[in-house]
């Protein structure tokens, strides 16, 4: 039976600091998840609050009172915000404390360890899993070029900036690949993709620089091994010119990916947390292009749009870009699936 | 008084993997070198073999002959390789343990860390530096933005490839710059540039993905309010589109520099180690310019090439580029300071 984990907002969920929580709540999830802790929603449902599809994950105020109620004590506990920089904001410490004292294993996907936090570690006889523990360099690969050899198509999952959806247009787009008998698989890069319980892939940003195309390589080359499926999508990671931690170029240049398909937020004027403008997407593009591959379609995160202006927003960027503009929740990804199964299927 | 170091090379001196070795040859350099242990060039001076400029530094068979002859004892052994992946190569082993065991102390830069091998550790009574000793998460700091706010310049020496010479140029512009009044301070990025004493940088590639850009804008902070340079030089690291590890953007987007320094080597076709053609310099340019910088002049390493090819090489890409391209060992880089100088101080 799969276990259940219990998991811990604290005033966040609304907010893109608990897209960790999000994902799991749309699944998959290593985890059922008994319970999401945000007292502001207490008695909701989470999946109601998230997109309007109920999904049995109720709110609970505290710890204390979710296990007062859940028939089962949930085994797990899960961190289910991930702040900038990787700190654990203080509202989460009391539950923590709290469920480490009941016993329940702590999980946690931030850079600030739980492990070693001597507080916290005293208490949680139910041990503590550090997703975001980094890796020494003698457990690191460097890359070698064998991923280049391989013949199945990489397609990255790239976005316009942090907490725009990449992974979960990627879970949608590989979930929509097989629904059409298109053996699609994933690598994940951060700390969801783990808790999604996805199998072949790393925490990108807790690896040690040097070492970030060498474990992209290894997760790749492990997934066609153990798979051999029709195409790999990678989950992308911050954006190619994200002030705070420029990334992307790796699953281009070190993944070898040909394809890319394009989150973007159109009512994102400047990079999350930031003062700073993102530059217009057909640059990206052509930074894309530059780089060595080609964008294949634009998919839409359309938080804080109405749906004539989504529309509307996707009709002017396909006309402007010339490749399939999709609004990743609202449409569906089939529109990519078909651009994706014409490239490297047909 | 500054003390004196041995060097470590093995059998490697005449490789890009001693670049190290080469830039503390050149100098600066933190220590005084003593000399430098690779058998095949005993006896000759290596600056002698390095570039024809003699040095005082003379070559010796093995740590034992060197500790003969030397009147004062070093009291510094450094790894004088850096490999593709970091690990120490077999041939410095023995040396390493010799020197060890005779109270050295032995300075790193690569990831295999000396200070995790317990062999070394036993006989290594003067201590083991890593160099590359990765800080964890709670030592590091994340992009706040900061940086963007200070008025000096910065400037990228960026290149087409690893093992290119960007660090010998940028320590090249840096004492032109300074030779003709202009204030210009380095950040450093790899282990060579705290080889060499410089005060204000990072090693790149041993730090967690998540923290690159952040302890890039630390270093360059510092810089600023230590020394209120009229530019600040960013020493590049990798090469924007290496398989094996692409990076630059940060200098670009999250450091703010907006004069690139291009470094390239017109014979080289594939990237250092691997079978992965280097795209056109007019490409870097335009990509340059995507991510926010313009490149200002372009740099040759001409190993290889004759006195007429290269200087064929120089006219022929400075009329397709249209900027100045100079080869910074044979020319100097006046031209360079030239031109920056027009663009920031003047």
């Amino acid at each position: 039976m799969q276990e259940s984990a219990l998991i811990l907002t604290n005033g966040h969920f609304d907010s893109v600091f608990a897209k960790t929580t999000h994902g799991l709540v749309r699944g998959p999830s290593r985890y059922v998840i008994a319970g999401v802790v945000d007292a502001r929603y207490t008695g909701q449902d989470a999946g109601v609050v998230l997109d309007g599809q109920p999904r049995g994950i109720p709110f609970f105020e505290s710890v204390v009172c979710a296990l007062d109620v859940l028939p089962n004590k949930p085994s797990y506990c899960l961190v289910g915000v991930a702040t900038v920089g990787g700190k654990l904001p203080v509202s989460l410490r009391s539950d923590l404390i709290v469920a480490a004292k009941h016993g329940l294993t702590l999980v946690n996907g931030l850079h600030q360890l739980l492990s070693e936090d001597p507080e916290l570690v005293l208490v949680a006889t139910g041990g503590i899993v550090d997703i975001r523990k980094p890796k020494p360099a003698s457990a690191l690969q460097f890359w070698t070029g064998e991923v280049l050899s391989i013949p199945t198509p990489r397609i990255a999952v790239l976005g316009m900036d942090c907490a725009i959806g990449k992974r979960t247009t990627a879970v949608n787009i590989r979930n929509t690949c097989r629904k059409r008998g298109i053996r699609a698989e994933m690598i994940y890069t951060g700390q969801t993709g783990w808790l999604q319980g996805l199998k072949h892939g790393f925490v990108f940003d807790a690896t040690l620089n040097d070492f970030v195309s060498g474990e992209l390589e290894k997760a790749i080359l492990a997934c066609y091994e153990d798979t051999c499926p029709d195409l790999i999508l990678l989950e992308g990671q911050s954006a190619l010119r994200n002030p705070a931690g420029p990334a992307g170029s790796e699953f281009i240049c070190s993944g070898g990916a040909k394809g890319v398909i394009l989150q973007h937020a159109p009512l994102r004027e400047r990079f999350e947390d930031f003062d700073c403008v993102i530059p217009p997407v057909e640059e990206e593009i052509e930074l894309i292009r530059l780089l060595g591959a080609e964008v294949w379609a634009i998919t839409l995160f359309t938080r804080g749009m109405t749906d004539t202006q989504s529309v509307a927003a996707a009709c002017q960027i396909e006309e402007q870009c010339g490749v399939p503009v999709v609004r990743t929740l609202e449409d569906g990804v089939d529109r990519v699936v078909d651009e994706i199964y014409a490239r490297v299927i047909a």
